[in-house]
Parts: structure tokens; C-alpha cells; sequence
């Protein structure tokens, strides 16, 4: 953060201030492609918010700069100095120890095998106490407290974007596991089937993760099959097939972008109904970059996928698109810090009194 | 029960109620093929037990009916009287209403659709309190409290017989859902895959209960195909194939025996891994007709069946044995009933007192 930066923020903030009651917390969403800072107040309203993309080079160290940075910008838009910040969290990818805000093995991130100290790094950076989660857990946490998920005791939070990744709340409580819970993208729903991006065979995730689904369309377009898929990529500049791609290829009726959809639905509906069946929850929540961009229509079709497969079919669960949008992962992040919590500052470092 | 009966049971019980110390607790396991009913001490000792034949005729009053008889065959080998019991549980198949011990919908016992009131029934025939809870759920209760899953705080336990039921503990509570949870014999492990008794296709009950692997078998065997089974179940005078056909065969190197439990154990293996990923729970005990039968040989066969589907595969599940055999069921029931349950019987009726 440069002294310029943070002038612009300190002069802001002094008349912002003012106007927020209680304690602002911050929330930092880290994907794959895109870091997401939004700054709440005590009922979860959002006063700032910040967008940067994730660094594609370097390690560990780069990217907390540029989350620092991220929560710096969404602060100065609320009006507050980031160390005026009751809490930060973030839901980041990888292996999160939540004790220690700790993250290894984060593979869509540059560099980032070996275990690295996030929390402790982003809190000497920005002068606050900073709590880690995995980020589809926090995300589908967002949506049950926030979100479509608040009327249920029990949620599936299902996140259908890059890949396919999953979060439960049981009788009100985020199920883990031992820390590893949620993994519903790698449910086998064919045996032998398809190669996931994971390296098994016939995980949901090989047939509705966007990573593989443009993998497919590569690869059959390089036998001969005709898709305007490519062609759109191109014309809007893009070095991955987004969400946005795939909609605007489904509206021109293009017969392999449908086919593969058809076939990630199929996947969606058969593994969700297999989770259903097993846990007898409330509500299933679809999110997710291409959850949230085909929204209802396609929430819809997921919901009729699962009917044949449901064991108790005369009482499915409710199906839902995630209310939050993009704003659930850094909402749910922002949710990781205690309300109760107060600020204490001294001499530059940080205490949190809970 | 005859007078006859009765004076047995009375005399008998004179001495051996002066040894038994507490209160004693009935278990009964409503089968599809056998009623398991035992009668426990205040430390799950099993003081006495019996084993009837499940009616293949009449209704649920003739169940009742022979449930009782068995209880009170149990309770006379542990020298007590029925109505002495502290209470009595009942794991049964079909939909359970817990809070009042009806049960509906059994579908593998004579001309029981509609709901009966069990508890109610057993409670006034027996003169002591009925409890009553799904089979399936009290197996895996009993394994987590007494069995191979005391060591663990979440369990998924998965009963491999006629069907594959499944049964969860997660932190130390089952978990049951909107009260249907469990139903792994239905996770769909091939997309579009063989048809399962249930109607639907590809569940990994299709592949590995013995009732569709029966089916299986002889549908193969009808179009040409050699096997020994249908020679085994003539020569012992069976109208199923039992799991002790099933174990004859494989030991007498029997090619589609061998292929059909092949098959079972790539299914059984596919659709636990799945609950595994979407779950991570601590450890998977594997019980019912079948994986008691075959034990831990076979157990070690759908461990190694689950490792190549295992997200986390550092870190897989223990996998075992059902530690509590064929009694884990009637144990599972009897711990419905409260450990400080203590009788009043005034005047024929019952009347528990928490």
C-alpha cells in the first residue's frame, strides 16, 4: 500500500467514519481468477467493496499483498482505515487450518504448495486479526444465514463454476469433516467414466466443472465436431471459456456447447440426488460462476435431473440459486469474524478481545 | 404364549432374577427373513436371546404378534418376566415415526402399507414401554456405542445384505435427516446403469445387494451362462440365495459368483468413497448378512475398492468389520431405551418413569 494510497483512504475515511455504527468487518473472497474485499457493518451491510485480480505469477507472499490491497480499497470506500477493522476473514481454496489461518496446497493459486502463513502475514499487513476458511464452506455459510438457505436447518451448498465444489450446514452447524467435507464434485457418478481434472475417472466434477467441460469442447473440436465456442472466446478476447461464454453459446443454439450442458446437468442432478439420498437435507444451494450466471432456468433443470434419482421422490429438498450472487464468498468470509469482536491496538501490532 | 410356557419361564426366572442386578433392557431386530430379540443388563450384557421367523403371511398384528413370543422366549433364557423389562426397543424396516412408534411402508413384511401402530401394540401386549427406531440407524447406534465404532466421533455405518442400508453418526449424533437419511444403497454409481430393485438405475444396490445380484444371477444363468449357485441353494434346501451360498460358491471358485461379488465390491467401494468425499467422516464399519459373513478378507477388498475414488486418498477412512455381528441390530434397539428408564407397573398397565 503506498502512502499516497493510504492518505487517499485516511481523508475519506474521516468523514465516513462517522456515519458507520459499530464495528466494520472485512471479508476477502480469494478465487482462482479474482480476489473480492468487502467491508460490513454489524448487520452484514455492505460499505465497500473491492475487486483485484489474483496474481498469476510469484507465490504466496504476492497474493496476500494483493488481498491486502484488495481490503485496503473496499476500506477506503467504506471510509475506515483497514486496522479500524474489527476482523478480517478469508475463504480461500487449498488446505486451510482454521486454527492457525494457515494455507497449503492451494493449486489454482501461483506457487502455492507448501503450507504458508496467511492469517499472520494479512494481519501484520493490515494491522487487524484475520481468520481463514475454506472458501465454498464460508460461501455456503453466506447462504444459509444470509441468503437463499435461511429458512432450513440443513443446507447443501453446491458451487458450479471452474470446478465443483460443495458445503454443508447440518441442524444449523457447518459440517467439515476432518477438514476436508464438501468434496460432492468428485462423486463418482459413472463408474469408468470420464477423466476429472482431479486424475480419477468419473467424478460430477469431469462432466460439469467449466475447467473440464472446455477441456471436452477442445478436444471434440479438435475431431472435427463445429462449435461457436472458440470463436466467441476469441472475439471477446477471453483466455478461458467463462461463464459468460458458455450463455452467450447456449442463446446462439450451438449444438455442443447444449450437448455438453445436457451432460453437466445430467451429472449435477445424478450427484446431488446421491448426496440427497445419503443426508435427507432441507435444500440444496446452487452457486457458482455458472450457477449464478444461468440462474433459475437452469437451477430448474438440476432440480428435474435429480427426480429420477431421489429414493424418497415424494419429498425432494428445495432447490435454490444462491441469493448472494458474487458477494457470497466474501460475505460468508466477513462472517468468520466474531461480532462481538472489539479492537485493541498497540504499538503497531494487533489483539483481538472476543 | 401358552400357560405351559409361562410356568417355565416363571420358575426359571425365580432364580436367575436374584443375580440379575438393575434394570434389564429387550432389544428386538425386525428382519425381512428373522426376528433377533435379546434381553440386556445395564452394561449391554446380553442375558438371554431368541430367534423366530418373520410371518411371510398375514399382516402387522401377526408380526406383533410373533415379536412378542420372542421377546418373552428372551426374556425367560435371562429369567425374567416381560413386564419387569424397563422397556423394550424395536429397530424395524419401513417408515418409523419415532415420537410415536407407528410404522408404515414395510415393504419386506406381509401386507404392511399402511401405518401400524407398533409400539402401542407390543407395549400393551408385553406390558412395558416400546420404543421403536430405524433398523438401520440402531445397527450403526450400537456399532458406534459398543462395536467398531467406539473409537470415533463420525461413523457411517453400510448393512451389505438383501439391500444396502446405510446408517450415520456425525460428532458423536446419528444423524437421520428430515428422518430418511442413510440411503447409500441408492447413491447412483453408473449414470444410466442397472436397473435396481428400487425401480431406478444404477444405485450401488443394483450391484451389490443379494436380492439383485440373485436376480442378476439368474438372468445370466438363463441365458447360458454356467454357475454353480442355483445347484448350492437346491442342495441345502434354500429358496434365497443366502450369504452362505454366496460364501460357498466363492470358495468353490464358482465364475459368476465370483464376478457378481466383483462387481459388489467396485460398487460398494464407488459409493462409499463418494459419502466419504462429500462427508469425511472418520471411519465406514460394514455389517448386514453379507459383509458379517465374509468379514474382514472382503472388507479389505472394498477398502482398497474405495482408494482409487478417495479425494483425500492421504488420509482415507478406517474400514471395518461390524464388530457386533448379527447382534448388533437387537443391541442397536435395545439402547432406544433410556439407561435410567425404571418400571411402575400398577394394575396390568405400564407407566415408565424417565
Amino acid at each position: 500500500m503506498s502512502t499516497n494510497t493510504t492518505g487517499r483512504v485516511a481523508s475519506g475515511a474521516t468523514d465516513r467514519a462517522r456515519r458507520v455504527q459499530g464495528p466494520v468487518r472485512g471479508g476477502l473472497d480469494l478465487g482462482g481468477t479474482k480476489i473480492e474485499a468487502i467491508a460490513v457493518d454489524r448487520r452484514n451491510r455492505v460499505l465497500g467493496s473491492a475487486r483485484r485480480p489474483t496474481p498469476t505469477s510469484g507465490g504466496p507472499a504476492d497474493v496476500a499483498a494483493e488481498l491486502a490491497r484488495a481490503v485496503s480499497e473496499a476500506c477506503a470506500e467504506a471510509g475506515i482505515e483497514p486496522h479500524a477493522l474489527s476482523g478480517v476473514g478469508v475463504g480461500s481454496p487449498g488446505s486451510v487450518d482454521p486454527q492457525t489461518g494457515a494455507v497449503a496446497n492451494a493449486r489454482n493459486l501461483p506457487g502455492w504448495q507448501d503450507s504458508f502463513p496467511l492469517a499472520e502475514t494479512l494481519s501484520s499487513e493490515l494491522g487487524t486479526s484475520v481468520r481463514v476458511g475454506n472458501d465454498v464452506q464460508v460461501a455456503t455459510d453466506a447462504e444459509f444465514k444470509l441468503g437463499a438457505g435461511k429458512p432450513y436447518r440443513s443446507i447443501l451448498g453446491v458451487f458450479w463454476g471452474t470446478g465443483v465444489g460443495g458445503g454443508l450446514i447440518l441442524d444449523r452447524r457447518p459440517w467439515l469433516g476432518r477438514g476436508a467435507a464438501g468434496e460432492i464434485g468428485h462423486t463418482v457418478v459413472k463408474s469408468g467414466g470420464r477423466r476429472c481434472p482431479c486424475g480419477r475417472r468419473g467424478c460430477l466434477e469431469a462432466y460439469a466443472g467449466r475447467g473440464a467441460m472446455e477441456a471436452r469442447a477442445r478436444k471434440l473440436a479438435k475431431k472435427g465436431k463445429h462449435t461457436d465456442l472458440f470463436h466467441l472466446m476469441e472475439e471477446r478476447g477471453r483466455t478461458r471459456m467463462t461463464s459468460s461464454i458458455w450463455g452467450h453459446a447456449l442463446e446462439l443454439g450451438d449444438k455442443l456447447a447444449t450437448e455438453l450442458i445436457d451432460e453437466a446437468i445430467e451429472a449435477l442432478g445424478t450427484g446431488i440426488a446421491s448426496a440427497v439420498n445419503l443426508l435427507d437435507i432441507e435444500a440444496v444451494v446452487i452457486g457458482g460462476g455458472l450457477g449464478v450466471r444461468f440462474g433459475a432456468p437452469m437451477v430448474k433443470r438440476i432440480a428435474e435431473a435429480m427426480t429420477p434419482h431421489l429414493f424418497n421422490d415424494w419429498r425432494p429438498p428445495a432447490v435454490h440459486v444462491a441469493a448472494l450472487g458474487d458477494l457470497g464468498g466474501a460475505l460468508g468470509a466477513a462472517l468468520l469474524v466474531p461480532r462481538g469482536a472489539r479492537k485493541t491496538v498497540d504499538a503497531g501490532s494487533t489483539r483481538r478481545d472476543d
